[in-house]
């Protein structure tokens, strides 16, 4: 019986399609101690790791070899997405080349990418390895970047794949209204990180979707570190815009969401009207993201639309792009909805595609009182976007104890 | 207040002299993402992880200098590691030539290595990326791979390292004495990999040392999967053979030890003498090679001992190498207890140095019981090598009931 995660076969399925679509005739994955030096593709086509150097061969017409060290062999078998299993004793060379010589693939996507890193598994070392295998045979000339394969085949979510965020987007959603339950004013920011851990392990079964240091990260008031960096002993205190920025894994595929809220002093009823401005900007520049998102725009243009949004009212622009892919990892890689920065290589003109899921995360200062942002997921479909995540359409408000 | 690891300063404190020790001016990692896509190397000398691409160069001279996206910066600030610490908004690529001109390294060792895995963190993306930054520059031609600094460095224990691995592997041995009070045949693999894990659980503050899917594994009887699978459905019998591999993480550091069990018959008070003789066979192998183990001498040297020793007693060879380094991660890279095969490389053949931790787990088949393998940990010292695992010396026997 197959141990095999069906989303795994499921995204083997569409891997002749998509070779054909870019004009490869196979697609290589080259790798070794990948529970350490890991390759992201490994969790699309293979579902588990390997220790000895591996090659995960797949072609337009279908073939599946997996080339593995002969320890490796059994749980590869257990796994069951690769009909042809060879294993080896002491060397993969020989029997990466005579499978190639088999099979005769004129164009080879390769795992690496200057521009994405989760296209970019292949380590130097390796690409040197492999370049010493096919040294000699008509297949050195024939490697190329599988850049725009990878994007496409994480991109297009499946309805299955779009269902697995979605439920991570509301167990993440239920955990942030547990939390607003428990929240006061004298709270730390380690002390509203352990409680929304707290209500995670209640809940049980989830991961962190990204390193446990800042996820959850929580910023409140003025002058906080701002972003990617853990919880601090600074207090809560009224009159505090709070953000928390978490992301949960749940059967391998991610959240990644943002909230904010305003703690009321003694006398407020209601958040001090900069606030509320604030977080309104966020809030519309969101909707107006989400409304110009459909296939075949790029990344750049749906920044600029909330950039534009947020600078026109007076707001600084957000100091990163307004969102990233999502999906088995937090940063899913591709197209993204980034300004056209050196750091964004080529991915803020990819054209936008149906099935991509991205979030939408613009954030901006409100002086005195601490960080505006929403980050809420959004589902590409055939004419527009559709929302994952139930978006924060109001500020949360903490009353005075 | 830093939070950084103090274990990362202290190997931080030791890069200048292995840069001079190995001819080189500067160390130079360049990563981004590394929470999904991680350069072990990281663990040694940074503590933390990054999103941007970022670069951390470390000279000879003894200075510490990290570029990294802004919104990273606060973080490694938190970390406390890096005097120098330049943020940036669009791109790293001006940041730095700048900085490598001001430096100006001559020989630049760079995060790769065909050999050894743990010294290849550097993608090939990332490799090209790095190559267009550094392009008309003096330090394109400057780069060459960090193998034999990273082997040194990461290989070369401090007493502090040994002492977390030692604790480790206490840790270890405890589960495994807890586990023994609860074995009886009829249980199945998964069973017993569900009580390991639930005595680790209620030690607590423990990760696992490598893969959930096969840590613990778990082997009983003839025909078992044999090694890197997860454990079956597969219930134990009198008469058969156990085997556990198994490894936390505590602190940052690793165990990776194996033990076997014999249930017996309800007749028997010990185990046949087949049994018996495979067991004190692997025992023996490995006392013989831990007293041939010193510095100067090659891994290729030391498996030859344990491997001679097996199969001098009419048992086949174990099918992989005697032992590996053992440290922040489980296969912890570098000079290897590997026979000469084509994939170990050049690892065979590197001398042993004092410090080096490595395990001892040679295999043999027993016909019709199972697989008998223990797995110890020796460090190396000036002379020769010193258990930091209490050995396996006795066959555990497990009653009928």
């Amino acid at each position: 019986m197959s141990i095999g995660d069906p989303l795994v076969a499921e995204k083997l399925g569409q891997v002749p399609e998509l070779l054909k679509e870019h004009g490869f005739d196979a697609w290589l994955l080259f790798v070794r101690e990948s529970h350490t030096v890991h390759d992201p593709c490994l969790d699309l086509v293979v579902g588990t790791n390997v220790t000895w150097p591996s090659a995960f061969l797949l072609t337009a017409a279908g073939d599946r070899v997996a080339i593995v060290g002969n320890l490796d062999k059994a749980n590869l078998e257990a796994h069951g997405h690769y009909p042809e299993i060879i294993g080896y004793g002491e060397g993969i060379a020989e029997h990466l080349r005579r499978t190639l010589m088999r099979l005769g693939p004129r164009r080879i996507a390769l795992d690496y990418s200057v521009n994405d890193p989760m296209a970019d598994g292949l380590t130097h070392g390796q690409f040197l390895m492999l370049a010493g295998i096919l040294e000699g045979t008509p297949f050195a000339s024939r490697v190329e970047s599988s850049e725009r394969l990878v994007g496409t085949l994480r991109g297009r979510k499946s309805p299955a794949e779009r269902a697995r965020i979605r439920t991570a987007c509301e167990v993440t959603v239920e955990i942030f209204a547990r939390l607003t339950r428990r929240l006061r004013a004298g709270l730390t920011e380690k002390q509203v990180a352990a409680l929304i851990l707290e209500e995670m392990e209640r809940i049980g079964d989830l991961g962190l979707a990204w390193d446990k240091e800042h996820c959850p990260a929580v910023f409140t008031g003025p002058d906080s570190a701002g972003a990617h960096a853990g919880p601090t002993d600074r207090p809560i205190e009224p009159g505090h815009v709070m953000n928390v920025d978490f992301g949960i894994m749940k059967e391998g595929y991610c959240s990644d969401l943002q909230r904010t809220w305003y703690f009321l002093r003694p006398a407020e009823s209601d958040a001090p009207e900069a606030v509320r401005r604030g977080f309104d900007t966020i809030v519309e520049a969101i909707q107006e993201a989400a409304r110009a998102v459909r296939p075949g725009r790029t990344g750049a243009e749906i920044d600029g639309v909330a950039r534009g949004y947020i600078t026109a009212r007076g707001f600084p622009e957000y100091p990163h792009g307004l969102g990233h892919q999502i999906g088995r990892t937090a940063h899913d890689g591709g197209a993204g909805l980034f300004p056209r920065w050196e750091r964004y290589g080529n991915l803020p003109d990819l054209p936008i595609e149906a099935g991509q899921c991205f979030t939408l995360e613009p954030r901006l200062p409100i002086e005195g009182h601490g960080i505006a942002t929403c980050e809420e997921i959004v589902v590409v479909t055939d004419d527009g976007a559709e929302f994952l995540s139930e978006p924060q359409n109001e500020l949360y408000l903490i009353p005075p104890r």
